[in-house]
């Protein structure tokens, strides 16, 4: 990308700004649905910046503009913004201010802020707009100029919709929209207007591959008694989904007729929407129509069925073949001194997943980090970094697939040859809180926020820790991250609920050395109910041996050696029938029983 | 009480609800100063119905009265409402509504609730409403109905205010309302109004008796560079009071002149005051002269200075040997069969408190539970319920004092005879859990609600669990229980900071059986600092030994056994010197050894 290029569409924007008179816009990295995975269409910031990382928003005043980069992305944004007229703002750094801060100190009273109020939620539009108006400045949420400015801006995605048929799914749309509704009237609703593209493709059992490896359908649902509504790109409709949608009880109306919709709703129609996940341009439309509260569809979305749990079961010991596969053809590659590099990696575990039955796409693309790569959190390989494997340190590991049965996300360290003790100390303490989320029992209402620090306090107490979540909900053929459930240092206010499927990934960071994460899906399911009340245990899903060269046994309890023995004795248990003999060899070693 | 006099009490209330066209009305357990702990002038609730529990609400309709009762007082109210015309909710109960809810759907559209606007905080006055208005229900908050129908209401208390001294405060009311002053300017405010009695009693250094074991001074304090006023009864004032505060830019006024004070401040001043802790009252009559924030003192009323601290460790002693000859004495009588009761119990601590020097008072009514009422976690022994100990069962003690250089409150189960294998299981797990809470060490910017479930994961693996908070924050020659901190499921956003002096108090409660409780109160001190950031410890401040007899070490790691040695060894290190031979040979028996 050409600096001059950037600059002239900076300069195309703020000829906009002055025509309407806004003196600052800020363009967030997401879309309509609030989403964190964005169809080319969407990617305005990227496309006005020249910045491709995945988060980070964009502000741009009369004479300034700012992109706010967390650290994952201070090295990159810098880089990709050099000599541009763009700077950045390392944000997370105490002395960076936010953008509202920012913003209602340098602009003056009077000043107007423009933001397009169709990819800024209720909540964060009325929080930016309450800390603005204490310095005097308005916040204007109809300023949308990616239209005037990006002539060639890409066309929505055409991909067909398909259905998710029940034998996966384990339950019809028409069932789902009854329970979403029961929801919606508890609520004193009569409608629900949901603008998440997880929730719709969950509630109508249908998939697209709208975002890469998200397979959703870019979509608004409007559910009600009388005329349940899905507003989608025609295009995108088969004959065959069509007469469904019609059996489901819902119209099908072009993606760009929701604004006109809303406003035509009857003023006594009460439409629930979500505060997180709805527009506030739309809100506004709605006015006294809209009940605000939090997603009807989330906490059913989140709590998996049977056919789902089974389904997940059955991918598991799919995508664990694979990672044999895969993790035997590294070892060969490096035994044989076969150069192998990161992006290999990716590329191998591509080819042996997507030769398994019911695969679809990955869940996310890989992140395969050697060395001091495996330090960078959300390290993506590129032709620039591709380091090549060395067999002198640790690789990191971190992937997944959307199969038609269920989504899978692991991670894995392994050591390449001969680890260090410090290695072996880090990897143990890393895995004693792996193993202490993995046996926690907890009565029923706990939350994952409650359960994070079991993942955390053996590294704390060494002066260690990781910044990022513990584990996040993943969907079923669906998102990789879906709420409303966590483990994280902070609230989502969501119980960990039978049915649900998390993560469990504690890490260590060695800048400029290595990077250590152990992660797991887990499912809570119940574990017994006494008179103190019903209380949830979790079930390891995820089917692949740890690396057992990296323990320290001396560091473990005996319950934690025997969990890892057992853990172990499962994977063999339901991999090796479907392994060949090579195959069950390799896994067989790697299972060894850890002893003192 | 006379039932005939409760129900005219009602009816009195209703008529004055008649005339002024009131449908509902909630008397809350609180007073103007939104506390926990009241002033009889303030015990509307209880003079009204005749249920004198420490917590719940009175919601009289013109037809119904109901008192919420949470499960603490389920069968109190019961039997104290018995015939009147009050019924009770038993709150808690998944099928009792909450009083918003009630008056809601017993309540016709159009209906008024009357509130006593000072005594309901911004916070809950704002959440009742908006409840209400769903239904078309308005809230009038300016209906007192107290003084019309309560024509005996005792006067606010007369007690004489006096100094903390700055020996024991280690800082002066002036260097605390600068720093204050620097809190409320950082939220856009030139002035603040505090209705925290803790809050005034810190900032100023003034203490009195006001409330039950709280060393509170009944009220109002303003402050802004120009008129700092303290709105107070001024037959509490003495010369010397007057003076100082004089000295430190304090002027006095009637306390009930506070509503025309702020009624008359120039509408360009800034207020700032607390969501939770400032009547609606007071918040409306400041109308946009208000700046709603959280509290500008909590914080650093929490974090305790030097002088402070060294005084609470030196307060921890005296407390300690009080403990040593209460408990010296409770075993001899044992031991002689004098016939002792709960009561005793908390006689024979008060006396050997009173004996220390720098006593001042309780700061709660002792908790001393024997057996099945161990297991009542607020139990608080009457003539009618009060126990004879008996030497086979435990019994747990949960007490302190107020001290002029400290606070302290501790409890301790103690077997009385013959522990049976079930007691010492349980206890053992409960003291895993407060040395797992005791020894963690976390990162700056950690909450106690994150830690929170360190003190219990060893209970719920066995099914087990217990209802209350972990850990409460602990005033300074103030009030047993404060803010901001909080060790407990729900987060209150407070990060544990070194100074902050917090209760570590696990627990398990055998309905008819047993209660255990162990409690010592932690300090938050630096541990260390590493690249990943600086790191937090707790240290132990109370000082008395724990059962040895209900240990089982086979439940035990090496560390937890070594925790408790080297607590002990702690223990005797600084008590002995204060004892004499008898009672140190007494302590050295106590405090043996645990091992294998």
């Amino acid at each position: 990308m050409k600096t001059e290029e950037i600059n002239a569409r900076i300069q195309a924007l703020r000829d906009v700004m002055q025509q309407e008179g806004v003196d600052a816009v800020i363009i967030p990295q997401t879309d309509p649905h609030q989403g964190e995975y964005l169809a080319d269409h969407w990617q305005v910031r990227r496309w006005l910046s020249g910045f491709t990382g995945s988060a980070g928003d964009l502000v741009v005043t009369r004479t300034k503009a700012f992109v706010w980069a967390d650290s994952r992305y201070w090295l990159q944004a810098a880089a990709q913004l050099k000599d541009t007229c763009i700077g950045v703002m390392e944000d997370g750094k105490p002395e960076v201010p936010s953008i509202a801060a920012y913003l209602s100190s340098n602009l003056p009273g009077g000043a107007t802020v423009g933001i397009d109020g169709m990819v800024f939620s209720v909540n964060s539009a009325e929080t930016l707009e309450k800390t603005l108006a204490r310095n005097g400045i308005s916040l204007r949420v109809d300023f949308d100029p990616a239209d005037l400015v990006w002539l060639d801006r890409p066309s929505l995605p055409k991909d067909k919709i398909f259905l998710h048929e029940e034998k996966h799914s384990g339950e019809s749309a028409k069932s789902k929209i009854s329970r979403v509704m029961e929801n919606v009237n508890a609520e004193g609703a009569g409608a629900t207007f949901i603008s998440d593209l997880a929730e719709i493709a969950w509630t109508l059992n249908l998939r697209s591959s709208d975002v890469e490896c998200n397979p959703v359908v870019t979509a608004f649902l409007y559910l009600s008694p009388e005329n349940s509504t899905l507003f989608v790109d025609t295009d995108k409709l088969t004959p065959e989904v069509e007469s469904y949608l019609a059996n489901c009880g819902v119209s099908t109306r072009p993606y760009t007729d929701v604004k006109q919709f809303l406003a035509s709703l009857p003023s006594q129609t009460k439409v629930l929407v979500s505060a997180g996940q709805t527009g506030i341009a739309l809100r506004t439309i709605l006015g006294d129509r809209a009940v605000i509260s939090g997603s009807p569809v989330a906490m059913l979305k989140a709590v998996k069925n049977d056919t789902q749990i089974k389904g997940v079961r059955n991918a598991m010991i799919r995508d664990g073949v694979a990672l044999v596969h895969s993790f035997m053809e590294i070892e060969r590659r490096m035994a044989e001194d076969i150069p192998t590099t990161e992006i290999d990696i990716a590329d191998i575990l591509l080819k042996n997943r997507s030769a398994q039955p019911l695969f679809f796409d990955l869940s996310f693309d890989t992140i395969a980090g050697f060395g001091p790569h495996g330090a960078i959190v959300h390290y993506s390989a590129t032709p620039a970094t591709n380091a090549t494997l060395k067999p002198d340190n640790l690789l990191l590991v971190d992937s997944g697939a959307n199969y038609l049965d269920g989504t899978t996300d692991i991670t894995r360290t392994i050591s390449l040859g001969n680890p260090t003790n410090a290695q072996r100390h880090d990897f143990t303490l890393v895995m004693k809180g792996h193993i202490a989320l993995a046996t926690a029992i907890f009565p029923e209402g706990t939350r994952g926020a409650q359960l994070d620090v079991l993942a955390r306090i053996n590294l704390w107490k060494e002066g260690l820790s990781y910044l990022h979540g513990t584990g996040h909900g993943v969907g079923h053929f669906l998102n990789v991250h879906e709420g409303p459930q966590s483990i994280r240092l902070n609230d989502t206010l969501a119980p960990m609920t039978p049915g649900m499927i998390t993560s469990d990934e504690p890490g260590l960071y060695r800048e400029g050395q290595y990077g250590i994460r152990c992660e797991n899906l887990i499912l809570t399911t119940d574990a017994f109910t006494t008179e103190f009340g019903r209380f949830y245990r979790f079930e390891a899903l995820t089917l692949f041996p740890f690396d057992i060269s990296l323990f320290d046994v001396n560091l473990m309890t005996d319950a934690e050696i025997d969990w890892v023995n057992e853990y172990h004795a499962t994977v063999c248990e339901r991999i090796l029938p479907a392994l060949d003999a090579e195959a069950q060899a390799w896994l067989i070693n790697k299972t060894r029983k850890l002893t003192r």
